[in-house]
C-alpha cells in the first residue's frame, strides 16, 4: 500500500529526483521502500491547492468538520495492523507504544470533532447596537475567532502518530478550518504516507475541498525552507530540536510579512526534592524516576533530565538508590541510529564536563541502537557556572544537582531556560514554608506538577504543553488539548452586518445553540 | 506640576544628560518644560524594579488589581485642567478631542478593573482526577492564565491618553498582572508625565509594590531599543508607523529569548462601493467620507485612506461630490512639524505617481501646521503594477481606485497587505452576489464594516482592533477592547497540585464564584 510518493491534495505525485529510504533501528538496516522528496513544483502546487481550498473549508460548518475529523479517525482505525507494523519498522518502538499512540491519535481528532461539533469554541461574542447613545450611537459589533489560512505542520521524530501527520497540530489546525501541508519526517515516512492516505480517503469521502491536506516526503532542510518561506503559508507548527525549531522561527520572523509559529522544543523538565520528601520517600521517587527517565528510552519532551536537591545523606542516599534502580532496567531501542549516535555524543560531552559525577552508566553489551541509560550528578556552585550543564540530553539521561541551601536551589531555578514542565516532590506540610522556590519554578515552566512524574501528557482542557522560551516559542499557547486550536485562528469583528448574512455563529437566532458573549453576558439564548 | 523627569518607580529621577523640549503645533513653537532622557542606569533601574515588583504582583487578587485600575482613573480626572491644556498644548488637538479621549482611557481603565474583579478572564479549567481510569489513572489538571512578567508599552503620538501612558496596553498590561515599563512619546511627554503621576498615585495610594509602573522619556530610539533588548523584559506593545513597529519586532525576534511584540502599524482601510450603492446613495456617502478622512486631520490609524469602485458615471459623480465636500471643510492643525512635514511629503510623492490624478488638493493659506486636505484618483490597472500606491500616507488624504469590473476589484482586495478595517457600501441586496468581494476583503482584515466608516473604534468585547500584517505583527489578538488582555498572560496548569494551596480561581471551593470549564462544562458551581 505504501508508495513512497507524496500526496499534494488528493493526488500522489512523485516528479522529484532525490530519494530515501527509512531505517530499522531493530534490526539496523534501511526498509525497502523507496521515497521521493517533493519537488519545487510540487511543493508550490500544494500550497495552490491549499490556498485555493481555504476559501470554502474556511466557511465549512463545524457539524461537516466533525465528520471530516471522525472519518480520519475512522480511517486510521481501519489501517488496521499495516499501520503498527509500519510504525514499529520504523521506530523500533514496541507495539504496545504503537497502539498506545495510535489511541492518543484518534482521541485527539475525535475531541476536535466534539469541539467544533458543539462550536461555543469560535468564543462568539455580540455588542448590540444602541442608536440612541450619546454623544456617538453605539453600532452592532459581532465577534469571532476565524481560520488563519494555509499552514505547515513538520512531523516529530518521537511521535510518529500523535504529533505528526494527523497529529494534535494537524488535528487543531483542520478543525480551525485551515488547510494543512504537513512536511513528513523522514524517520517515519511510510507511517507518514499510511495516516496521510487515511486523511485523504475521510477528506473525499466526507466532501472536503480537494487540497485541504498535502503530505510531503523530504530528508533534508530545502522542503521544510521552502514551505515557511512561502507567503501563502499563514503559520507553522513544529515539535522538535531548538536548533531545528529556531531556524524555523528566524526565517518566519525575517519574511516581509512575518507569520507565527508555534514550536515546541527542548526541554529539561526540572523536578525539585524537598529535604522531607527525600528523608521520607526517597527510596521511592528514586524507583519512580528511574522510569519514568528511561520510559520510552528517553525520547519524550517531558523527560526529566534535572532533578535538583539539598545536599546531605538523605539525597545521597536517593542518588544511590536512583543509580542502582536505573541499571536494572533493560535498555530498550531508540528512534533511528541518528538519535542514538547524537545521544551518546551528547552524553560524552557531557560526562567529561568538569565537576561532574557520573553515578550510574550502563556498561553491559546491548543490542545495535539501545540506549544505555546514565545518571550523573553535580555541585549546585558547579551547575551555576556552567551553561553546558543545562543543556538537553535526549535520551536516558538524567542529572541531579546537589545544592548547599535552598537558596541556591532558587538561585538554579531563576536562571534556568524555559521549560514545559517543572516537578515538586515535597510532604505537603513542607510545601508553604517554600513558596519561593514554588513562584521561581512557575514562571520558568508551562505546568507544574506535585508529587508526580512529568512524564505522561493528558490530553484535556487543562493541560499546557508549552512554556517560556526555549519549550516553545510562544508560551501564550498550548501544543496539547483543544485550546491548541488558537494557535490557528485570529479574533474577526463584523460591524453592522446584515442578519442574514453573518455566519451562523453570530446571527441573531443562535441556529447553532452555542454559548456567546452577548452585551457582557454569557448565554446560549437567542437575541 | 510637570519636572520632566522620569518615573523609575515611584520616584522621579534624571540622571540623563539627553534633554528635548514638546512643541505646540497650534502657536509652532516650543512648550517652555525641558524633559531629561532616561539614563542607561534608570532603565536598569526600572526593569529590576519591574522584576521585583512582578514576584508579588502577579499574585495579588483581581479584587486588589480593581481598586487599583479604578484609582488610576479617578486620579487621571483629579488631574483636571491641567492634563486637558497640556495635552491641547502638546498636539494642537482641540479641546473636546482631549475631554473625549481622556473619557475613553478611564472608561478603559474602568472596564478592565470589572473584568478583573469579576475574575472569569482567567479562563480556569479544571478535570478532576479519575484514579480508577485505566489503562492508567487520570490525573487532576487544573489551568488558568498567568502575567508574563515585565512588559514595555511605547506611547503612540496620535493617542496621547487612550494609546500611551495609562491607555489600552498599559491598562490591559496591568491588568493581567503584568508590572509596565512605559516609553513615553516626546511628542506628549508633560501628559505622559502627568497621566504617569496619576498612576504612581493610584500605586501607592491602593499599596500596589513599587515598580509595577516606570515612566520612561526618550526623544530618540535609544531608550526604546535598550527596553525591548533587555532580557527580562517579556513582551512589547507599540502604536506607531510600520517602519517603527518592524524594527521592535525584529529586535525583538532576534534576541536570545525571543519575545512577543504586538505592534498595531499602519493601515489604509481599503472602502469598498458597490454599483447600486454609488448610483443610489453616492452624494450622501461621499459627504460622510469628506467627513471621515478628515477627521482629527485624518491622524487615525482607522482612516480610510482607499476606495475601491467600479468605473462608470456613478463613480465619477461621486468622486466629483467628495472633492467637492472634502474642500469645505476646514483644515485642522496636526499633531507635530514632524507628522505634517511627513504629511505632506508623502502626498506630494503619491501625487507624481504615474497614472494618479489629483481630483481635491486643498490649496488656500492655511496656519502653520495645519494639514490640507486632499483626494486622487487611479485606474485599478495602475494599482494593480504601482505598489507605492499601497502605501499609507497618514493624514487627510484618500484616494479612489476606479476599478474596470467586479473581477478587477477583487484582485485589487487579494493583493492588498493587511488591514485594521474592511468596509463595503452597498444596498443590502447586493451583497449576497458579491461574496467573492466580502470573503477577499474579510481575509484580509480584522474588522469589516457594513455601511458605515472604519473611523470610530468601540471599545467592548465585541471589537477588533489589529488585523493580517502589516495591520499588525500579530493578527491573533486585538488591541482595543478587554481581549486585549490576552497578548500579556499565559495559560498554566497545576497537575495533582494541594487544594489549599492552588490559586483561588482554581480551588474546589470556587471561592471567587467564577465561570470556569469543570470537566467539560461551563459552570460556577464549587467541585
Amino acid at each position: 500500500m505504501i508508495t513512497g510518493k507524496n500526496y499534494i491534495g488528493n493526488v500522489l505525485s512523485s516528479l522529484g529526483k532525490v530519494t530515501f529510504k527509512t531505517f530499522n533501528p531493530q534490526i539496523n538496516a534501511e526498509n525497502e521502500i523507496v521515497f521521493t522528496e517533493a519537488s519545487n513544483i510540487e511543493i508550490e502546487k500544494a500550497i495552490n491547492l491549499a490556498t485555493e481550498a481555504f476559501k470554502t473549508f474556511k466557511t465549512i460548518s463545524g457539524e461537516k468538520k466533525s465528520l471530516f475529523l471522525n472519518e480520519i479517525a475512522n480511517e486510521i482505525e481501519a489501517l488496521g495492523d499495516e499501520l503498527i507494523t509500519t510504525y514499529c519498522n520504523e521506530t523500533g518502538l514496541p507495539e504496545g507504544r504503537a497502539m498506545g499512540e495510535r489511541g492518543r491519535t484518534v482521541f485527539q481528532l475525535r475531541s476536535f470533532a466534539n469541539l467544533v461539533k458543539e462550536g461555543s469554541w469560535v468564543e462568539a461574542s455580540i455588542d448590540t447596537a444602541n442608536p440612541k447613545r450619546t454623544p456617538i450611537p453605539k453600532v452592532d459589533l459581532r465577534k469571532m475567532l476565524v481560520a488563519l489560512g494555509p499552514v505547515v505542520v513538520f512531523g516529530a521524530s518521537n511521535f510518529p502518530l500523535a504529533y505528526s501527520t494527523a497529529g494534535g497540530d494537524t488535528a487543531a489546525a483542520l478543525a480551525a478550518g485551515c488547510p494543512v501541508i504537513v512536511k513528513s519526517h523522514p524517520m517515519h515516512a511510510g507511517t507518514g504516507e499510511l495516516v496521510a492516505s487515511a486523511i485523504i480517503q475521510a477528506a473525499e469521502k466526507t466532501g472536503m475541498p480537494n487540497g485541504i491536506f498535502s503530505n510531503l516526503n523530504s530528508s533534508g532542510i530545502d522542503v521544510g525552507v521552502s514551505l515557511v518561506k512561502h507567503p501563502q503559508v499563514k503559520a507553522v507548527g513544529f515539535t522538535g530540536s531548538i536548533k531545528g525549531g529556531r531556524a524555523l522561527y528566524n526565517m518566519a520572523a525575517q519574511r516581509p510579512e512575518p507569520i507565527p509559529v508555534f514550536a515546541e522544543m527542548g526541554s529539561i523538565n526540572p523536578v525539585v526534592l524537598l529535604p522531607k520528601a527525600v528523608k521520607n520517600k526517597g527510596k521511592n521517587w528514586a524507583q519512580t524516576y528511574a522510569n519514568s527517565i528511561t520510559l520510552g528510552s528517553g525520547q519524550f519532551c517531558t523527560n526529566p533530565g534535572l532533578i535538583l536537591g539539598i545536599k546531605n545523606t538523605d539525597l545521597t542516599n536517593f542518588i544511590q538508590a536512583l543509580s542502582e534502580e536505573i541499571v536494572k532496567i533493560e535498555p530498550s531501542c531508540m528512534l533511528h541510529p541518528n538519535i542514538i549516535g547524537n545521544y551518546e555524543n551528547n552524553k560524552a560531552k557531557m560526562l567529561i564536563q568538569k565537576g561532574l559525577q557520573t553515578v550510574a552508566n550502563l556498561s553491559k553489551e546491548v543490542s545495535t541502537n539501545y540506549g544505555r541509560q546514565a545518571i550523573t550528578t553535580v555541585e549546585g556552585s558547579t551547575f551555576l557556572t556552567n551553561i553546558n550543564l543545562h543543556q538537553e540530553v535526549f535520551g536516558p539521561f538524567s542529572m541531579v544537582v546537589q545544592c548547599e541551601n535552598i537558596a541556591q536551589l532558587e538561585e538554579i531555578i531563576l536562571k534556568l531556560e524555559g521549560q514545559l514542565t517543572g516537578t515538586i516532590l515535597a510532604e505537603t506540610e513542607e510545601l508553604p514554608k517554600h513558596q519561593n522556590i514554588v513562584n521561581a519554578l512557575q514562571n520558568r515552566v508551562g505546568r507544574i506538577i506535585f508529587n508526580g512524574v512529568p512524564t505522561g501528557v493528558e490530553v484535556c482542557p487543562s493541560m499546557v504543553h508549552g512554556g517560556p522560551y526555549p519549550a516553545s516559542t510562544d508560551s501564550r499557547f498550548t501544543a496539547v488539548g483543544i485550546n491548541s486550536i488558537k494557535r490557528w485562528v485570529r479574533p474577526f469583528s463584523f460591524q453592522n452586518w446584515p442578519n442574514e448574512l453573518l455566519p451562523n455563529e453570530l446571527k441573531n437566532e443562535n441556529p447553532l445553540g452555542i454559548t456567546r458573549l452577548v452585551d457582557g453576558k454569557l448565554t446560549s439564548s437567542k437575541i
